[in-house]
């Protein structure tokens, strides 16, 4: 069966930009998890910002989020969970909670590539320019960035929007990002979403 | 993130056999559902049976189900909109509700394996035989086993528990796939999950 | 390291089609390898007149091959082997030898897109319609296909071009292609490579 | 066609470990090859000490490499250029000269585990730990190396066995591989081939 039905008209179709937000729904209530937690709440507001003014330009949201539960959660538990005002991770999960056309992707392992649709999603999208926030820097960031430089997109990632239990370690590995990934690390208040889609 | 805690205690962790429902959500309100459907609603009863065994053998039971709505849907919805009395996949989705440990795998395309995480679910579950229902017969059946066989996967497709629109073509794949494929074809009935679980 | 140099200025980097040659180079020394041969040979003289009209259309040709000998052979190795006067298959590999230009992609499987380059290639290349010749029409020219079908590809699969031991089988399967993967299945004297180009 | 016949019966067919050599052949006559080519040439002869001992342990040797010349370069001809004693990499060429029984995997990109056999190949070996040698430690072993930890591979990545242009981009990758995705980087001298294969 290959008929889908559209039950959100209204999604963007077509997109040269796309907003990724990595591992940002979460109760953040494993080990050190008050360490990144730290880092992370500025650091949610700062995309908060930035995912408003992506709306505003009609560049599609893309929630990449770990599969909890052994694949059986589905994103709205996920969400539920998190948003429950006893874990940690629900003052995050308020400021960031998604959009009904925002778009979901449940990710086994570190890369948000990496035995998903992301992929195929990005292609329909007509995606070339990614701009990438959320947690760890150094950790599943990476290797979602990693991958996408593989697969020719264009990379934006905030200074200012991605962060990792070490401070030190996240601006090490923004360096190498911009280095070897050649990606754009501009704070978020200077992307300028008009400017990525002529791109 | 990789931090993942488990929300289903009750989960099997490993088995060397799964049960995959393929297609089996959904509202049946496409352009000839109703051809399909004649067939499906029998089939369902055999798959609900099925299930019932497996469970108490202790083999997971996978959905891997099209992805409607663009993404953004999460099984849930899909459940719900396929649940409502309205559409004709409802009496369907009645019979065959997924319980709260079933496993959940959206697909945004023809392949159960293509652009999603079915690899690396069934590499943590360690499986090697895979029971095949659902529907249709000729087209994602027929696509997520060649996948599967490719990937060295022992297959077992009961003919009474998949269904297309034309019999004849349902019958003609069976064939193939138990030729080429090397599937046991034999009917739900006759399948010794003991046995298949010794393998 | 990715500065890739070019050995090949003459190959074409950009061509909206290209035509695939599966399984044609081999020994043919298999068990049934006769049953396939007596087919295959004046199907491999189809081909061979086909690559010719494509070569003037500047459309590549990919040879899509078993990879023999547990990956450490290579492309070159196996076409020797083929070429040897003494195994069935050195008469169309004499017919279908490869030219310098032509392209290589040595599959482990049944599908020439599964754990290969070949994604990445016609992503590079821009393909977007597809030829399909060689053998065998059920098992890895309909595995492939599926595949492409499943990436968006046109198809093209010339009814002369294609082998299979079992004539019944290989129409049955030209006309599951034709009806399910919407593929194009005229005979290869009426394919008209100005026309697939314009698409 | 899926019926392989053995060319090289000495091959080994079951391995719980093997050897990577990464990038090391190429004529090393791209923009700051004499860079590299200054810490590749020492690091070549320890790699060339390590393969020798891997290879008394029947630990087999899968050299990943770039795909020069758009494809249709095999490996023997990418090993005959960088032979040519008229370029720079032909001296490691000639240290780290392929025997006939090692295994060859063509890459189009910077991971080894993209767009190739690797997967199937490790899969079909039995390799649950891999030993990462060659170049360059930033970018072609990291990618990979990341890769490998996100299928759940052992990584052992010997710290005088890898080499990039920049050295303390070198030394803070290995840092890297070995805090996130726990490489044992002992120098080579120090690994122990019975122990590894005992795990």
């Amino acid at each position: 069966m290959s008929k889908n039905e559209d039950l959100h008209g209204s999604a963007p179709d077509k997109s040269s930009v796309a907003l990724l937000l990595i591992d940002v729904i979460g109760d953040f209530e494993f080990e050190d998890g008050d360490k990144i937690f730290k880092h992370a709440l500025p650091m949610a507001k700062k995309i908060a910002a930035l995912k408003k003014r992506a709306k505003k330009h009609k560049v599609p949201v893309v929630y990449i989020n770990d599969n909890f539960g052994k694949w059986q959660s589905d994103f709205k538990k996920l969400l539920e969970h998190a948003l429950d005002e006893k874990v940690r991770g629900s003052k995050i999960a308020e400021i960031l909670k998604p959009d009904d056309d925002d778009y979901f992707v449940l990710k086994p392992k570190h890369s948000g590539f990496y035995s998903t649709t992301l992929d195929t999603l990005l292609a329909y999208l007509g995606t070339k320019t990614l701009i990438f926030t959320g947690i760890s820097t150094d950790i599943c960031v990476l290797f979602t960035a990693n991958d996408a430089y593989m697969r020719d997109f264009n990379l934006v990632i905030p200074s200012d929007c991605v962060a990792a239990q070490d401070t030190k370690q996240s601006a090490k590995t923004l360096k190498y990002m911009e280095k070897v990934l050649k990606a754009d690390v501009r704070p978020s208040s200077k992307i300028d979403f008009g400017k990525l889609k002529r791109k």
